[in-house]
């Protein structure tokens, strides 16, 4: 049994007001509040059991240790991920997608290659491989989306030509809630010995994951999306592919001899993590993913999937409201546009005025917003403690601005 | 009046005991506790103003942008840097070096282009230029310390020749406490057209510094040293060098417009901020750094002086111990080994018995051990809450430790 009223008291930034009104967080896909146990556990770090990693040998330094390097097995069981040696710890998905980027595709990709994405990319899956085209002349293929928001995975498949080094793809899209066949895709791009980067910023939030299933190549993920603290993250990586990689960031703990005109590196994955790294959050990463697997990914997924159709059935109703994305199977995030010729930026504002807290712009996705031939969208995007009630404050708010800018 | 005692209360951690003794934190070189202002201030963000930056429009994330960016002039004012545009946020001081080797060095660097460097480097300011050396075929000119551990500058300048690019060079040694004269190698570098990249790791924590003053190109600091959260930091890049750096991690924020095949850049420094940055921590390290300066970084910087004198007077007494590093002025930093063939791990693990937290092995200074022909040693840092008192408990395990090797 899902009990959103117990989960919402999880998390106590929920209960506070903004704007004199009951704070209605529809702004999830930008990032997730994050529930208590998180909160104490990073409180219980700094003021209790803090010292750096890896390097010590004294008490706290063996307690702080531990602790981070368990969250290593706790991404790989959430992921899951063959080996917790898959699984190199960072910032987030951003940072994940630039050690792929420069520690795999920038030393083996040659003029003319090509990198197959989708036109719904985040720049953070987007940006990364710009710079392979500005800086050794590689090509971007991109694959459109159909009308109602989804991707076509035969359409993907089908630009994988020869000269394909990676297929670089979003797990759910941040704009349209669009899921992609992965999976698909995969086994495919598998046959023709193409590799598949996976953006799971916004995927593992919203649903069930199994790398080993999906059978991919890279699989970044965020944790401030996750529940868990600003600053975390990881990414899968299929173990071919490491022992593939060269260093990205340099520093320490990714060495094993520093000498004067000679280095040696440590193995994968700590290869891959340099210098002092984000100890606290990693920690409060694994209690956030831990929150998460104790109410179920699945329980997790159907009880947004309910708030999404009655969503979906809500805006229906507003026939001066449009939609971006209508896939079928689609994450419960709403991106839309009013009629009248309202600014995204405005609507986003009076909805504040009401406590519902959205967002408004390009949502780090230009491509995509050349595709639809807009330049904005105000976009709800909702999380575990989203309830059908918060969806009738949205409403409400909405058409409140409609009346306003009508 | 610098009241240690009030100081100590400040931070949680301190009265806690390991092994059912007292704590004695003596590992401030490898990261500092966090005093409870900043503890608060973290769960402060998360509990009640936790949204993510720059993108938003209502009022959570508009709070969370406010004060976030108030750090960028918070570590301007901090360093004493000119503008706070010439301050890039980041995850600390890996991550600010591999900026500047990525961003600046790569793409201007050439076959046979020299980067002077000293032997006492930190790894962080070694293995970026490993990279160019690797890659692109640059000389690494190394300069050697003193027999006290001290650094001539004036060798530093001398291996400053007409292939140099950039002299890359610590402030203040986290191994022999030693402190560099940066300001006249920078003037002499500054004459002969090279930019100066300094390590402030460590020497941030230690003194006032005033990188106008200095006159350098680029500034290091990390947060979790600086008794902020770990995962955050700075680096301070003189504008000119700013505009002739191109991007280093790709995503979110950091663009102006992106399409399908052309990409414009945001202007810097957020040109260099690439995805959601590390929000929370970055809003604690601006608590830390007004913390310090509420101390006063001269005030600490004397205290930390009396301290180290005390520690060197009762150290040199121990004439079965040998410090490393006898520098004049040099910080509280004491790098020792010991007599009868004790390795520096067993006696760290002796002196943790004694709740005394020291660390042992290379301290990420790989050259630096080799020039001293030692694998590794034991070293005690402090930190502005260490006293006299504590040097007297770190004396007292060491002699157990010395009877127990003797």
């Amino acid at each position: 049994m899902y009990d959103v009223d117990a989960i919402r008291r999880d998390f106590p930034i929920l209960s506070r007001e903004v704007n004199g009104k009951p704070l209605v967080y529809l702004d999830n896909g930008a990032s997730a509040q994050k529930p208590q146990v998180v909160i104490d556990a990073v409180t219980k770090a700094y003021s209790e059991e803090y010292a750096n990693v890896h390097r010590g040998l004294h008490y706290l330094s063996n307690v702080a240790t531990e602790k981070y390097e368990a969250v290593r097995g706790t991404v790989a069981r959430f992921l899951g991920a063959p080996s917790e040696e898959e699984v190199v710890l960072n910032t987030g998905t951003t940072e994940g997608i630039n050690l792929v980027a420069y520690g795999w595709a920038m030393p083996r990709m040659e003029p003319g290659d090509e990198i197959v994405l989708s036109v719904m990319e985040h720049h953070a899956n987007i940006v990364p491989w710009h710079f392979l085209r500005e800086r050794q002349g590689v090509k971007l293929r991109w694959v459109d989306t159909e009308l109602d928001g989804s991707l076509d995975p035969q359409k993907v498949i089908d630009a994988i030509g020869p000269k394909t080094k990676l297929v670089a793809i979003t797990h759910l899209s941040n704009v349209l809630g669009t899921v992609v066949d992965v999976k698909v895709i995969a086994g495919a791009a598998r046959e023709k010995g193409v590799p598949v980067l996976v953006d799971g910023s916004q995927s593992a939030v919203h649903m069930p994951v199994d790398v080993a299933d999906l059978d991919v190549d890279f699989y970044a993920i965020t944790g401030h999306k996750l529940y868990g603290p600003s600053g975390s993250g990881a990414i899968y990586i299929r173990r071919e592919r490491l022992d593939e990689m060269r260093p990205f960031m340099g520093g320490g703990d990714m060495i094993r001899e520093v000498h004067k005109d000679d280095i040696t590196w440590a193995d994968p994955p700590m290869k891959f993590e340099a210098g002092t790294p984000g100890i606290v959050q990693t920690i409060g990463l694994g209690v956030a993913l831990d929150y998460m697997s104790g109410l179920g990914m699945q329980n997790i997924a159907d009880h947004e999937a309910r708030v999404a159709e009655y969503a979906r059935q809500k805006l229906e109703g507003l026939n001066w409201l449009q939609v971006q994305g209508t896939a079928p199977g689609k994450a419960a995030i709403f991106s839309f546009t009013l009629d009248g010729a309202a600014h995204a930026h405005d609507i986003s504002t009076i909805l504040d005025k009401k406590g519902v807290a959205v967002r408004a712009g390009h949502h780090c996705a230009g491509p995509l917003m050349d595709h639809l031939g807009i330049s904005a969208t105000c976009r709800a995007s909702f999380g575990l403690y989203n309830t059908e009630a918060e969806v009738d404050v949205l409403v409400e708010a909405l058409e409140l601005a409609h009346e306003l800018f009508a």
